[in-house]
């Protein structure tokens, strides 16, 4: 029996919706396995730039940095996405927190549902089975390195650096996922151009002899970019750095058949972040047509992370039950008539 | 009736055997249309390195510099695949060769094949039709930026540049083939991220206005990933930096069924050079198994580029002959017998 704080981001958009059912979900996990969750709630994003001016207020951070997981649904607003250079952002909340929390290491696991194979657009064939761990550095790269304009603004540059440190303490943990995987781990990197890469691919070369069990390759990143789409079967654990792995972790999610079921985790030295990979959709906004179960499926990653295993498997098995009877969202059946909400209800319920 | 000097440039693995197709082809449009072409062969990659211990021997170069077009095969050797770090590598070939001959519009189109679309691992409704022109800017970013390591090679650092003039150049020609297609160009960028990105937004929005009838549209470049998947139809033309056009534009050759139908032409104030996007293919070199087409259409670029409109226009027929036929090597239909030089010769007989 647990005790445990959670802070809520709920964030912008359909943000507020999705975490609402995976709350509702974790709060049925806590009946009926009688653990104590709080849940206390806090602003991020656009609706905090709108509020206080900032889009990671202090005292949000500060909740964060408190608590014992936090759930985030997502962030961003059309008025920020065409103005990239306003000098306050939303996506500068989140690039903040990850930095400030030491979020070094997103996890996204990517997985054809066989109930979902018609919406893929991969012939079922080929992605039938497919199941692979991508593990994406998440605090360092050209994301944080230095940036900026000169030559009177006509010119601009960002840097990209990476440290043995910052590849380490990933690989480490990649490693050890696909030990209890299917012992197989990819790096994907650019090595034939980029010295960060061949730093990565050295790096991760030396520590390979500590995980004898595991197999290491390599892809360059435009190969794993085709590859992906061609035989995603081919991949157990996939490692690589922060702009790559942005990339290659949204193209990957076309297998799962819909967006909305791709949960993520970012976990570093502390507290650990959970949060579905979609944004924050602004056009479903308030529709009640945003699918939850990539939030849900985050809380799943946050019980395991708590270390409640059989918990983690009640709701993932709930979620196989909503697939089963089709209790989805319409992206994913348009026949239907379920709502966001129904949708959070009725795996609520088979927990 | 023209004459031309050609420089071929036949390269690593299978480089050598699809190069001769594809001048076997060009040699009967030669023929059939009363033109006259030399082709002058020179080393480049890991051949070069062999030979003359450099990747791009000052003969190649200066030959590239006299010719009237350059046609590459591909480049890169398993030796060197592993050995990231190797003080000579045959990518430094081609990265320099890019650089001299101040290529800096990479353009590869992506089309889907209806004798194809069997082989591509995307649902055959969501390609068909599919006609995409990527423009890959090809001689700065993060390619050419400065790179190296410091912390007693424990750090690496790969800077990425861009000026406005490079984006201006490219996003001119961009324009001008939107122009010529459907009217639209988007722009892949990470403008939520890099500062970079944010100069390509402000600067090709700016030159938005002298092409009034082109609809203009920005993906961030993970959208991008999916979409390019999700349903490529969309795109007419996408504009985008090196490194972002590297990953999408390998990605998108999927949706054509073989990386061995994918042609491209690389342009800029001087010289152009046309090569297929496929590698060197190392496993495949002398088995004749080796598909020509990519390098085929990618002669059927250079013709393009002399202004020869209906010679180009042949040679693509002749390839619809062939796929019509099922005159194509064994990726495409592994119950067919035909050879690298079978199709290469089938193709250029019906020129
Ligand atoms: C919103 C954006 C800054 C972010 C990123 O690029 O990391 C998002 O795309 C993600 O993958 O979480
Ligand atoms: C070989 C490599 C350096 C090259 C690149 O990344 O540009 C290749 O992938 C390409 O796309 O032509």
């Amino acid at each position: 029996i647990l005790s445990k704080h959670i802070v809520v981001l709920p964030g912008d958009g359909i943000g507020p919706e999705v975490c609402a059912e995976a709350v509702r979900v974790l709060r049925a996990v806590a009946d009926r396995f009688g653990h104590e969750f709080h849940f206390d709630y806090h602003l991020m994003g656009a609706c905090a730039i709108d509020a206080t001016g900032s889009p990671l207020p202090e005292l949000t951070l500060d909740a964060c940095h408190q608590a014992d997981a936090v759930l985030l649904g997502a962030i961003g607003d059309p008025k920020y996405d065409n103005a990239p250079a306003a000098p306050v952002r939303p996506e500068q909340g989140l690039l903040r927190l990850r930095k400030e929390l030491g979020l070094y290491a997103n996890i996204r696991p990517v997985m054809a549902y066989d109930q979902l194979l018609e919406h893929s657009p991969l012939k079922a064939d080929r992605i039938q089975g497919t199941d692979m761990l991508i593990f994406r550095e998440l605090t360092g790269g050209v994301y944080f390195g230095e940036k900026g304009r000169f030559n009177d603004g006509n010119s601009a540059y960002d840097n990209c650096t990476y440290s043995r440190e910052e590849i380490e303490r990933i690989a480490h943990r990649a490693f050890r996922a696909a030990e209890t995987r299917r012992h197989k781990l990819t790096l994907v990197d650019k090595a034939n151009v980029l010295e960060t890469s061949r730093l990565w691919r050295e790096t991760v070369q030396q520590l390979a002899p500590q995980y004898p069990s595991v197999a290491l390759d390599y892809l360059f990143v435009d190969n794993a970019a085709m590859q992906i789409i061609l035989n995603p079967r081919q991949f157990d654990v996939i490692l690589t750095e922060n702009m790559f792995g942005d990339i290659i972790s949204d193209e990957a999610s076309v297998i799962a058949g819909s967006l909305g079921m791709l949960p993520s985790a970012s976990v570093g030295d502390a507290v650990a972040l959970f949060e579905p990979i979609h944004g924050s959709y602004p056009q479903a906004k308030g529709k009640g047509i945003a699918n939850p179960i990539a939030t849900i499926l985050s809380a799943a990653m946050l019980l395991d992370h708590f270390g409640l295993t059989e918990e983690a498997v009640t709701v993932r098995d709930a979620v196989q039950h909503a697939l089963d009877q089709q209790v989805v969202t319409p992206e994913l059946n348009p026949a239907t008539r379920y709502t966001t909400e129904q949708v959070g209800s009725f795996i609520a319920y088979a927990v």
